[in-house]
């Protein structure tokens, strides 16, 4: 179907918020690569090889035997309370502890954003983001028309002391992504965690937290998260789509309570709850421990692949083309020579079926158009050094 | 936990549509009436007894086993094809053809109606609704501050000769349930559905069609959906909540193409996609005419529930309370004498264990604070009689 053509003319007045709507590019591109000659370093879906769906079909299977009804039925719109206090024991370290009746379960971290903007976004007023961001953010927080801020930030993320209060004046949010941050594989240092939750503990409104990631760091140690550090000044937002599935669209919010009594209004207004079906197995396959030898396992998977990923970027890529190495995640970020828009670079590339993502969309403001975004969990090594060498070429050609 | 205290003073500055926020009466009260001893007409639950538990305990192993990989993945946000196809041809009927390019999947229908929202409405422009409407409606559109226009109601519904210009100048939308209204019960007639279809041809705005219950028509005989006398002019909300169990939380919307492209692209925003799992389960579950049988079940079920509850309230009730014989669905709508609030009623009601939700919740504006909603599904018929009569013995208390 071509879209061009029915978005011309709706026959309906459309709310303003709707005509400003616009899909997501990486959801647009993803459905070019379905072809499975196509390499994809588009995608941000984890690996399939990493799903426990031998654990998760026993625990359906018991669910639906044990406690069919409950599974089945409306149930409380804050969550599965199992599953809430899991959370909260799991977030309880360092001496900090999180309570239970700070969790709200959402339908992926993705509804956490959509709440979140609901809640905390007003027309017109700043909400301060990294520079680059996760677009999936953009899209959520735009629907309810803020004016974004771009935060400075360099190869090691948002740079604490540079949160002056002109950039900062009348802010309602600021949004960060301190482990393995989508786009970037950007990494926080200690020290500016440190700095941040400082910042958190003065400023007149929250930093939310997103964390998808933060298991995934491949040698095993985790910074602490900003949440262990100011728990009353930060949103956290978790989820189980990285750990355990993706489709059964599992997330969490962690919050204040008055913000999150706040939240459970908007969320009952949103889809009333969570499917109980999907949060029993989220929790009957974590309880006793499972993620503890889970986890380790899709830490050296993707630690595998990125080393792939290096080691062909090193071998191929001219000079002028600069990356990352990332601590963890599914991300690498790489910069070209200035003249060289990746918005371009794609039709190119996927014409010789190698796709990813081109950095632009992941700007709030000012895109730097000579960036791009690659994937490297889901590609066999062999299959990326080919990706990589095919996009090294077509780089090589424009120089 | 008391919240009112948590409510007085956020600490951090919300949106305008936040402040606005209210919990809904009816998940308040289910709250207090969860203690076993109480005789709850307050619920809007179906009965746990309909839940195909074992059907699906076997399509949920099945999928797991057969297709683990795709069941647990992200996926489409339009849905899993397989099902969006049989939704469509499940609505082409009557000479009328409904596409799969139509259908979205939703997390419930009371995401269907966050999403109408996001796309629909704008701040202090008019929503028509049914006087009075589904509280749950009037919660997920208040979130993009609307104006509401009550439309007349008589004890059959709308009444389309009232759809006068001065009442729909600049509306952006119409909400009505045709079929077992809730919280009324009520069933619009034939000839004013005809009606109501032709003003759909003409309107510069959408009807929104909500129809949860119409497969629950006692007699097995449904009337004609909006939808299928206007396919191009009704966007249609379904739901597997009624006919199979809502904690999956799986509905649809039936869109013209061009709305449902908006409406994609907003849920995107919203929650990328239902989970992939639970549309699997239903589709597993339906594809082969299980509802043919199952539905019929619930009918007789629901049809006896109703009729011990209308002997009820004819055995107790005084003179001066009124309520309707449904057709259908899960609900029976009582006016008390005029000097009655049911707010107040309700207090002395639960005092006694016995609970309802009164009907001032469900008014746009100008609630008849006078009304209740009698829910009968779920309460054996000898409690039934035991709560009615002591509801009467109140009532006449207050005569």
């Amino acid at each position: 179907m071509d879209h061009s053509d029915l978005q011309a003319a709706p026959a309906w007045q459309l709310s303003e918020r709707a005509l400003k709507l616009t899909s997501s590019a990486i959801r647009e591109i993803l459905k070019v690569t379905e072809r499975p000659e196509v390499i994809s370093f588009a995608g941000g879906l984890p690996s399939p090889a990493t799903f426990p769906a031998e654990e998760m079909r026993a625990a359906a299977d018991r669910i639906l035997r044990d406690e069919p009804a409950a599974a089945l039925q409306y149930s409380a719109t804050e969550g599965y309370l199992p599953l809430r206090e899991w959370i909260a024991a799991r977030h309880s370290t360092g001496g900090v502890q999180i309570r239970a009746s700070q969790v709200l379960i959402t339908t992926g971290s993705q509804q956490a954003l959509d709440l979140l903007g609901k809640v905390l976004v007003s027309p017109g007023k700043p909400v301060l983001v990294e520079t680059p961001t996760y677009l999936g953010a953009l899209q959520s927080f735009s629907l309810y028309e803020p004016r974004y801020v771009q935060l400075p930030t360099d190869e090691r993320g948002l740079i604490p002391e540079t949160l002056a209060p002109d950039l900062t004046a009348d802010a309602r949010v600021l949004y960060a992504i301190p482990n393995f941050q989508n786009p970037t594989g950007r990494r926080l240092p200690l020290e500016r965690r440190r700095a941040l939750a400082e910042f958190a503990k003065r400023a007149p409104f929250p930093i939310v937290e997103d964390d998808p990631y933060g298991a995934l760091d491949y040698a095993g140690e985790p910074l602490p998260t900003l949440l262990s550090m100011a728990p009353e000044h930060i949103v956290h937002l978790g989820s189980f789509s990285k750990v355990l599935a993706p489709g059964l669209r599992v997330g969490y919010i962690i919050a204040p309570e008055d913000l999150h009594f706040k939240l459970v209004q908007a969320k009952q207004a949103t889809d009333l709850h969570t499917p109980s079906f999907t949060q029993r197995i989220v929790h009957e396959v974590v309880k006793d421990g499972f993620l503890d030898t889970h986890v380790p396992k899709i830490r050296t998977l993707y630690r595998s692949q990125c080393d792939a990923m290096i080691a062909a970027l090193e071998r191929y890529m001219p000079e002028g083309v600069t990356w990352n190495r990332p601590e963890g995640g599914m991300f690498i970020w790489a910069s070209l020579p200035a003249h060289i828009d990746t918005m371009k670079l794609l039709e190119e590339a996927v014409a010789r079926n190698v796709a990813f993502v081109p950095g632009a969309p992941f700007y709030a403001n000012d895109a730097q158009h000579n960036t791009l975004r690659l994937s490297f969990v889901t590609v066999p090594p062999a299959k990326i050094d080919e990706g990589i060498a095919t996009l090294a070429a077509l780089i090589r050609a424009r120089a």
